[in-house]
């Protein structure tokens, strides 16, 4: 069997962080690696992703999902390989997405598991073709719906979610403005993802930086960062504009939020604002991964990742994500392929 | 002809109001009764309404509609008995629906006019026949969609469009809560419309009101008001909530308006929040004059009309409406029916 005397290390939750969480929030457990009761796998961990939304279940007040508790593992979802197996579907060796947790190790129900197929790269089953890329989709075509002449701007432009968001709405025949921190990340937003243009959202005037990219007004908005940014787009929103309210990172790590925007316009605009978690929509991941792997393949749908080694490294990584450290799609390689 | 010599009397905009209007904001001039043109017909008003809507128009900058200039006639619907036409479709003493503005007379060209039809009062045009009871309509069916079990709240309860609005939400088979200002209103939301709860929104605590009201939390929402009955119904909605935003009348005479909330929630509960204009949608205030005069006519839709008498009232109606010091729907009297 698999862990025999073998050790396995885990992030655990030490203490719930005030503002930007710190790796001396977390600490690191071991225990001997589990046997799989009947139905379960153990996969020793190749991926971590690492997402903006675990600010919240760091929070003592549950938002949508259960919050980590002190002393429990921190969650995250994982590619794996599979070293022992009591599911009939998995042999030692197949790599898996839909194990979780900031761990070497990962026991997971058989029926939770999906093989990454050959002749992808595993790491993209958790970025590009994994819940950043089908929550880009969801958002994309469920809720903004972009046609073709109308404007549409992506905040978050080179994130996981925010570069897959904005080249549907590219492939859809809209004009497609980045709004991202940085000279760098704006140059790759533009010249790599083939966005019309993108704004840094660092510049002395945010508001007039985008009101010369998008000048008919904005037809759609992909928000997840909210604050600053939220205020200079909805202020430029046309009529029947349609937001996408996929997250809005700029405040996880807020105590208490600041007020928003005045409401007002979205009566005299007749506005959408529809807010959506793709785990609500779990069709949505299969659908994308048929569609899009295709395009991974061909080149023709363009990621970019970030990639920390050491699981060691998962806690600054977080920290880093919600300061908009990262550069495309962050990842912890915790244990190396044995390709 | 019609107007030979005869003097009509129009409410024009004399300055912008700052905060309330007043009724120093506004005065009556005189001109002779125009005769109709081509396509057109002269009606005698009967009926004005009155509807919050148009302070927005008294605002310099433009909202979704053309502002009001100083000079103009003030805007409004109208039904009117015709005295003149020079449109086939309509004869003298025809009573129609269409005509505009704060006037004795009114010369508007055939296409806009429709007839109200014999058997349901004609000033039920301008209200639950009319243009509010249509966004009700659209509001409760395209936007909340309330299902059976489901908790509604319907803010500004007792008005044109609330009171149409929790009826349908009733009819639908959800648990409706309106919100309204003041015991009586309250009372007669509850007793004569049939709502399962009503919240006084002058409430020492009003969250907690609601709260007692919706125990199970609230699935939808009808927004007319704003303000702080907008942030105490936000703070309660469920996962999936649905809010249709057709008005925030509580701020409609402010210079600033307020911050609003923080649009967090947005995401993490999945919440759809969709502005709409009725005007957006003419077809459906077609649809609706067919489907709710039989309910008015059998008495199972109810409505009630808040009446002023004579033109020159017009404007401390509007400002009255604004205050929520109406009981119903807002009219003025302009002329009397021959009938």
């Amino acid at each position: 069997m698999s862990g025999n005397n073998q050790l396995r290390q885990s992030v655990v939750l030490k203490r719930r962080p005030s503002g930007e969480p710190s790796p001396g929030d977390f600490e690191i457990v071991q225990d001997l690696i589990p046997e799989p009761k009947a139905g379960e796998v153990v996969t020793r961990t190749l991926w971590l992703s690492i997402d903006p939304y675990m600010r919240g279940r760091l929070r003592e007040e549950q938002t949508y999902a259960v919050a980590i508790q002190i002393g429990e593992v921190m969650t995250g979802e994982t590619v794996g390989e599979v070293i022992a197996s009591a599911d009939p579907r998995f042999a030692v060796g197949d790599v898996v997405v839909g194990s979780r947790g900031w761990q070497t190790h990962s026991v997971t129900p058989g029926d939770r598991l999906v093989k990454v197929p050959a002749g992808v790269p595993s790491s993209t089953y958790l970025g590009v073709l994994g819940m950043p890329g089908a929550t880009a989709y969801a958002g994309v075509t469920e809720i903004i719906k972009p046609r073709k002449g109308q404007t549409i701007v992506i905040s978050a432009a080179s994130g996981a979610v925010g570069s897959v968001a904005g080249q549907l709405a590219k492939r859809a025949g809209a004009r497609v403005v980045g709004v991202a921190g940085g000279a760098e990340k704006c140059l790759w937003v533009q010249d790599n993802l083939g966005f019309d243009d993108c704004v840094d959202h660092r510049s002395i005037d945010l508001a007039f930086e985008l009101k010369t990219a998008c000048p008919d007004g904005i037809d759609g908005y992909f928000e997840n960062v909210g604050g600053a940014v939220q205020a200079a787009v909805f202020d430029q929103l046309n009529r029947h504009a349609r937001v996408a309210m996929c997250g809005m990172v700029s405040q996880y790590n807020e105590d208490v939020f600041p007020p928003g925007p005045n409401l007002g316009f979205v009566v005299g605009k007749a506005v959408l604002i529809q807010g959506f978690i793709v785990s609500d929509r779990p069709a949505r991941l299969t659908e994308w991964r048929e569609m899009a792997a295709p395009w991974v393949a061909d080149g023709s749908l363009i990621y970019r990742e970030d990639i920390h080694e050491g699981l060691e490294q998962a806690p600054a990584a977080l920290a880093g994500i919600l300061g908009g450290q990262n550069f495309g799609k962050l990842l912890v390689r915790v244990g190396h392929d044995k390709g």
